[in-house]
């Protein structure tokens, strides 16, 4: 007997899930490796010093070393021009020995996000967050899926084999999670409803999800009776709160306790999307490194 | 006393939003004109002959030359070969004439629609069917809409000046609108729900619309009980049926006759949202060309 939340019937295991697909992705950059002499690159940028963004950059550089792939971080001054950055993914955009490039955000108020993100080749994109590859998976046409919403899909088809006419409820619209969210589970046949700040009825609107995504970075959010019994439950939330006893913990955008008693199958935070996040990003600069190697080779 | 629907309170009467909109679009024409000594150019391009498509070009190609631009009509022979298509369309993207280009759809089956429409040059996509303008649009930064979801976005102000939190239906799920609708009504602030041939209960989803847009192909599909009592209501599709009499009639995918009692504003067929797509096309041509021609003046 352990309290340990992946002994329940229920939790999904998205450090489980993520191990594997790290591991699958290692097996093939070793295949590639084998087959055409190359190894696939990534290239993460770093603009300032925000503390959860450092941790964020060395775990992915880590990982994909881990990998078996090339890994280079640059690592800016806050002070640093706009232009300077965009000289620098131009330089990573001709670098063939890099497959993709992540410029971390947020970025320094003087940027502009949109900017700095589009000018990375869209091949290169492996964050998925430029023009071209939003509009790809908005027409339903092959390109790079962002990291987090691709992490979440892969849980969801852990517990639901096929998609097709659930109703998927996706709380939060950004274009980091949200949105590209909406767009997948569309792809997959979901009848899809989105709620944000605006949402009038957003109990309501969640009630109605075989499959609810709740990414609003509204810590514990979502009570148990916002879930259709029997739903499959994707918590994309992490926030650190103050507990009882003096001391913090993190938690999700949904009340863990009470959802897991509604929900069939439920994300843990952490330990649920978190770790997803993550081996997506080396399965996408695997993605965007085969053709350019394969062609090469 | 009349029987013509534009005579009752609760249509929306999209022949004359869309003059409106056209008066104001020429206005600008030549306002432009006078100020630059350039003129908007549009070239339509037709590949085959399928009869409809061949009505649609002429009348884009003519309304575009009444509101004071350019026209240039492209019409190939079925037979034409893709690659033939693509040094067209490199052409028009390198004629400093011509500010939009549009592909009329659908292609013949031996060209993909997909490669075709991204070989226009974003800032000349006025049809917003490239992967750039979808992601812009996806992303909520600045880009060209798709002109039919426009007008009836165009359309559904005029019925409500503010859309936030409103609970805004899509049935339909093309790239050409029910997409890009859903993306639209997102960005004004709406709660958005998107259904399709796979939705299980259509039914229950249309009913929760404040705003319903149906854009299915499917005639008459939705019925009066379908409709949330007071939603606005808009029909974009457009079929020929067969009437008792031996004749036809176009219908939409409403039952309007059912549908105009629940409704407080609802679009008739023909006469909604039809005038709107060649309006909302020379719309975006205008603001197409704007940028370039006030750049070179």
């Amino acid at each position: 007997m352990t309290d340990s939340p992946s002994d329940v019937g229920n939790i999904i295991d998205g450090k489980a899930i993520a191990r594997r697909l790290t591991d699958r992705v290692k097996a093939e950059v070793e295949a590639l490796h084998d087959a055409t002499g190359a190894t696939p690159g990534l290239a993460v940028v770093l603009v300032g010093n925000d503390p959860a963004s450092e941790v964020y950059v060395r775990n992915k550089a880590l990982q994909t070393h881990r990998a078996g792939m090339r890994s280079f971080m640059h690592m800016l001054p806050a002070s640093t021009p706009q232009e300077e950055v965009l000289d620098l993914i131009r330089l990573l955009n001709d670098n063939p020995q890099i497959h993709g490039i992540l410029v971390q955000l947020p970025l320094p108020a003087h940027m502009d996000p949109v900017v700095v993100t589009n000018a990375i080749r869209p091949e290169k994109d492996v964050d998925g967050l430029g023009a071209v590859n939003a509009g790809r998976l908005s027409l339903g046409i092959d390109g790079i899926v962002p990291c987090t919403p691709l992490g979440c899909l892969m849980l969801i088809r852990e517990t639901l084999p096929d998609l097709r006419g659930l109703h998927a409820v996706v709380i939060g619209a950004s274009n980091l999670v949200g949105k590209p969210m909406a767009q997948l589970l569309l792809r997959e046949g979901c009848t899809v409803s989105i709620g944000h700040i605006h949402t009038r009825d957003p109990k309501g609107l969640a009630r109605q999800g075989d499959i609810l995504v709740v990414a609003t970075g509204r810590s514990e959010l979502v009570r148990g009776d916002w879930i259709k019994p029997g739903a499959t439950v994707i918590d994309v939330g992490i926030s650190r709160v103050p507990t009882s006893d003096g001391k913090t913990k993190l938690v999700g955008d949904v009340v863990f306790e009470e959802a897991r008693k509604v929900a069939r199958h439920i994300t843990p935070v952490p330990g649920g999307v978190g770790p997803m996040t993550i081996a997506c990003l080396l399965h996408n600069t695997l993605q965007a490194a085969r053709p350019l190697l394969e062609a090469a080779s």
